[in-house]
C-alpha cells in the first residue's frame, strides 16, 4: 500500500483533549452534497474513499453527527489491511465512531450497528441521556456533556481523559464542523476537492453556522498533492484559534 | 512583471460564441461572500488581486451581474502597465466591462460610470431595453438579447458577432455562473482557494441556481500553483458540457 498520506506527521497532542483533524470532500464550486444527499462517490473518486481510510488509520477516533450516519449508516472504520498497520503503531485494530446526537434518530437496523466491529459511542446531552440509553443502550455505548446540546470542550475533555482518545477525526456535517470551530477545537483540515460542478442553491458547504466564524481563520497550507483530477489539501489551523 | 499567469495558452475560440472563462476566489470551506459581502479582499490577497489583473489582461471583456457590481463598483479593467502588453498583443487597451441587469438598478455615480476607461456596456432583456436606454444612456451602451430576461446563448451570438469579442472572462455573481454553465457556456475556471474559513450558512457559493446541474460536469485541472497559502487552479470544461 503506497500513499502520500501513509506517513503521516502530526504536531503534539493539544493539553486536555485530543488533537482534530477534520476530513472532507467538496466541488470546485464549494458543495458538499448532490442533491442534498452526502452519497460516498457523488462528489469523490474510488482514490478519494481509500485516501478516506488512510485518513482514518491515524486517528483513534471518528465522530460525526447523526444526519451524515442517516445518509451513510455505516461504522466510520478502515479496511481490514489497516488493521495490521495500526495494531503495529499500538493503536485499536479500528477507530471508535462517535455519534453525536441529542434525538437519538438513528437507524437501528443500519450496518452501523448491526455490523460494527466494535460499540459505537453516543454523545449525548444530559437531558437526552435516558431516552438515548433506553433507545440505544443495546447496542451502543452512551455518555452525556452538556445539559440541552453536546458542549463541545467539555465533551473532548471527557474523551481524552475517560478514553484516552488522542486523535479525533471529524467527518461532519456541516453544523458538526461549525461548532468545533466555533469552540476553536480544530487542528487541522484535509480536503479533498473534487474536480465536479453541482451548482444548486439548496446544497451543503463545508462549514455552516449561524454567524461568520469571529476569527474568520488563516489556515496554512501544509501539504498539496495531485490525483488524476482531484487535489487532496492539508490545512493547519493556527494555534490563535486554537483553546 | 512575472507571473505564473503572464503567458496563457488558449483552445480555439468556440464557433458561433466567445471562448468563456470564469473567474472566482473561495474559501476552503467554499464561500464566495463573508457575512453577505463580495468586498474584494475579505478572501483573497493581495497577489490574488492581482493574480485577476493578468487573467483579466487576455480577455477582450469582462461580464458580470448587475449585484456584483452594486457591491463594488469598478470598471473591470486592468491597471495601467497591462495596457501596452495588451495593445502589443492587438487587444484593446482596456476589456470592455459588460453587466447583465433587466431592473437597471446600478449606482450612476459610481467610479465604474464616473470613470471608466470606456463606456461600459449594459446587457439587459427587450422588454427592459427602452427603461435602461432612459436611465443608463448617457453613460453606457445597452443591448437586448432575449424577452423578459437576457438569454445567455444567444447574447454570446452577439457579443461575438457584433462587437467581436473572442474571449469572454465571467467574474460572478454565484446566479449569472449558474446561468452560464446551464446554457453550456463556460470553457474554463480560473479559482484562487483563500486559505481562510468563513462559516456562516447564508454566505454564497460560486454557482447557485434553482437545481444540480443537469451533467454535474466532470472538470480537468490544467494546471496549480500555490503562493503562500493560496492555491490557484485552473480547470477545463470538457466539450461535452458545453453547446
Amino acid at each position: 500500500m503506497n500513499h502520500h498520506y501513509k506517513e503521516l506527521e502530526f504536531p503534539a497532542i493539544p493539553a486536555g483533549r485530543p488533537y482534530v483533524g477534520v476530513n472532507m470532500v467538496m466541488s470546485v464550486d464549494g458543495k458538499i452534497t448532490v442533491g442534498g444527499k452526502l452519497t460516498p462517490g457523488s462528489l469523490g473518486s474510488d482514490f478519494d474513499r481509500f485516501t478516506m481510510t488512510v485518513i482514518r488509520s491515524h486517528f483513534d477516533a471518528i465522530i460525526c453527527g447523526a444526519e451524515t450516519i442517516r445518509q451513510h449508516p455505516y461504522y466510520l472504520g478502515v479496511t481490514k489491511d489497516f488493521e495490521a498497520l495500526r495494531t503495529a503503531r499500538g493503536q485499536s485494530a479500528q477507530p471508535l465512531t462517535i455519534i453525536v446526537t441529542t434525538s437519538g434518530d438513528l437507524p437501528l437496523d443500519a450496518p452501523l450497528f448491526a455490523q460494527s466491529p466494535q460499540r459505537p459511542l453516543i454523545l449525548t446531552s444530559t437531558e437526552s441521556y435516558q431516552a438515548l440509553r433506553r433507545k440505544l443502550g443495546k447496542r451502543a455505548e452512551v455518555i452525556a456533556v452538556g445539559q440541552d446540546k453536546v458542549e463541545i470542550q467539555p465533551a473532548l475533555a471527557v474523551l481524552r481523559r475517560e478514553l484516552g482518545i488522542e486523535r479525533l477525526l471529524l467527518e461532519g456535517g456541516p453544523s458538526l464542523n461549525y461548532q468545533f470551530l466555533h469552540a476553536k477545537a480544530v487542528d487541522e483540515i484535509f480536503l479533498t476537492l473534487a474536480p465536479r460542478l453541482v451548482g444548486s442553491d439548496a446544497d451543503l458547504t463545508m462549514v455552516m453556522g449561524p454567524d461568520v466564524l469571529d476569527s474568520l481563520p488563516r489556515l496554512e497550507l501544509i501539504s498539496h498533492f495531485q490525483y488524476e483530477n482531484e487535489l487532496f489539501l492539508r490545512y493547519r489551523v493556527p494555534v490563535e484559534y486554537q483553546s
